[in-house]
């Protein structure tokens, strides 16, 4: 008789973007006349710039002709692309990352999820609280995270992120073997200095752990003085894995397209963990669509640095928009300088889903409730930039109207 | 300090395909004036036909203009591709299986890895002996096979597959709980009847064991009377996953996507395998490149389907020239009928590898050694016919001359 695996029945209910959904769509079902703006989830609303158009155009062509037809590509993903990769994020600031410790993927969200199956079960796992519910969901579906007490997973190490700390997370008391960091933050916007990096990265070297380091929002970094790569920092090379992504560069939410950098220097029990992970690729992963990576490809070029740059500029003032809106409406707000996200507290301390409630029924907004980030996350919903100009123009006026 | 997962460790080098790769490579740069004819892995050499283009270009086009534009889409696939699959693959015989069953990826074989995430690691896996060394590495590495003994996995059930069945497997001995099919048959060749699934069938119900069936081969069968999709079997639809690609059907290998069919009627413990894959699936995956939906969505067409049928048709009669080459050269060779595979047995028991060498270096044709896929492979080797028909039949030519 086959066993199912028992992590997966103590999840908490469905995976909180569905459950926004879930929400979302009753209530529209009901009050179909109703205009919904959504400032929840991180998708984002420009469409593709021009040269990635094209590339992807001639990409489709090179698909319908013999001589220019891509059966499977490499498992890691094309040269072309992973150059372009190394060029435009690592080369400027003197990385030692070369185009054969990056893995092109279908999406960070993918490597994220299964960069587990490399580590044993027994690892402790240490994640941001609040933090982007993939890290902590897939490692309790591998075991990682112990038992549901109501509130916390036994065997996760919470690294609380709050406004005494300015939300950039103090080394735990117990030590973990795999620690989750992201910057710009997801949820909180927050963004850590090379010094605030420098100090994980060190305590990672000297506790032989790893540091998984995402940085999906690395170019939402306006501040020339701040790191956008874990790899600014001398040594992460020997501790730390990163999660890149096409989704929020370039608007590839849909088009699906991210990148992992396993440097060779990044060795555990005698293994090169870039060895392991090509294994782990090569076994239960055929590639990313070439004509995805001719997209990504272009993103890279001259042109389209230019063109993506423009439409973050769009997404930034959005968020200020929404930063200045509830800051003037009296709220305490956080992020939305060098991040694309607006994490406000909410009004008189009500209960985040009770705000999430109350803005979708009574302001038709949908945003995305603290509490489904972690217990840190109660009483702060999450706003993002990503909307259209007007909407997220109505939709403050609207969240303003109903406080 | 962090752990490695000790499984990765007992794999036995690296993956087939990476080794084949390897020597084809060394031997290409010791004799670079050789002109290889590769004949080895299964990929495709025509290009994508001309209403897929077409769509995919459409879909482009919508990536450009904010009105049409796609950002994150569902888990499991856009519903009009799932519709699409579910009109094409299954309606036509009746099957009971509808949209909200249909998983859509970016191709069957992350799929057949990833889905021992939902099942516990002390399951008993069974798969036929030879088999596509996906199943047997993606349980490896997550513990399910036991140790590497030098010839066979100690935890692994092998269902032999020879020339004294016919090389379709008899029901074994020990009970597993997750058993590997796959008809028409990689790398055998070999195609099951109905008769031969419905004892399968019936007897993964009676020991409420789960059938993995991989049906990637599925538009080679011209035989009407050979069942395409396990849910041809009555009771199936409670027993079995199915997986299916657009790799081979329409030249998808670097175009990439496949799908999963997780009935709603297959349960386990109490839980619904539907429910728990999707779980799985919002965590650690974001849905299929919307461009590449809507390519496949082209291929199922009417005019979509025309044309891959002329694509199969070619390939098709390229395996009847390496059958038919082969046998009048007096090797045995099994396959080449409703499949795309051939398998034939080397000459005078030579070691598989020691064959694949000398097609290699003596007649400059890359095959793929039967011994790579378990030990009843040795002393045979599988050939494809996915290769361009001048190049197969001059392959053809260079093998019988230095047999």
């Amino acid at each position: 008789m086959v066993k199912m695996n028992e992590n997966f029945s103590k999840l908490q209910g469905s995976y909180l973007f569905a459950e926004i959904a879930r929400r979302t769509a009753e209530y529209t079902t009901a009050n179909p006349e109703k205009k919904l703006i959504k400032l929840g989830i991180g998708d984002v609303t420009k469409p593709l710039s021009n040269v990635v158009i094209s590339a992807m155009h001639r990409a489709v062509d090179d698909m319908a002709d013999k001589s220019t037809f891509m059966g499977y590509g490499p498992y890691e993903g094309y040269e072309f692309l992973r150059e372009a990769i190394v060029r435009h994020d690592y080369a400027p600031f003197g990385a030692p990352i070369r185009a054969d410790e990056i893995f092109v993927s279908d999406g960070a969200k993918s490597d994220c999820g299964n960069i587990g199956d490399i580590f044993a079960e027994d690892n402790v796992v240490a994640v941001c609280d609040p933090v982007y519910p993939v890290y902590v969901d897939a490692n309790a579906m591998s075991g990682r995270a112990g038992d549901w007490d109501g509130k916390r997973w036994t065997n996760i190490v919470y690294l609380p992120c709050n406004e005494q700390n300015g939300f950039i997370p103090e080394l735990p008391v117990r030590t973990p073997d795999i620690i989750y960091l992201c910057f710009p933050n997801n949820p909180t916007g927050a963004v850590a200095t090379k010094e605030q990096l420098r100090i994980w990265v060190d305590y990672a070297r000297r506790n032989d752990a790893v540091i998984m380091y995402d940085a999906a929002y690395r170019e939402y970094i306006s501040d020339s003085g701040l790191p956008r790569s874990i790899y600014e920092i001398g040594g992460a090379e020997e501790c730390a894995i990163e999660f890149n992504s096409f989704s929020k560069t370039a608007g590839f939410t849909g088009t699906r397209c991210g990148y992992t950098v396993i440097p060779k220097a990044l060795k555990r029990g005698g293994e090169s963990l870039n060895d392991v992970w090509m294994r782990r690729q090569s076994t239960k992963f055929n590639g990313t669509s070439y004509i995805v990576q001719r997209g990504a490809e272009a993103v890279f070029s001259e042109q389209g640095e230019k063109e993506y740059r423009e439409i973050i500029a769009y997404y930034m003032n959005n968020a200020r928009v929404i930063k200045k809106g509830l800051e003037d409406a009296g709220l305490a707000v956080h992020g939305g300088v060098n991040s694309p996200y607006i994490w406000a507290r909410t009004p008189d301390g009500m209960p985040s889903w009770d705000f999430f409630d109350k803005l979708l029924r009574e302001a038709n907004v949908v945003t995305t409730p603290g509490a489904g980030f972690g217990p840190e996350g109660e009483g702060f919903i999450r706003l993002t930039g990503f909307g259209d100009a007007e909407a997220t123009k109505q939709a403050v006026e609207r969240v303003v109207g109903v406080l």
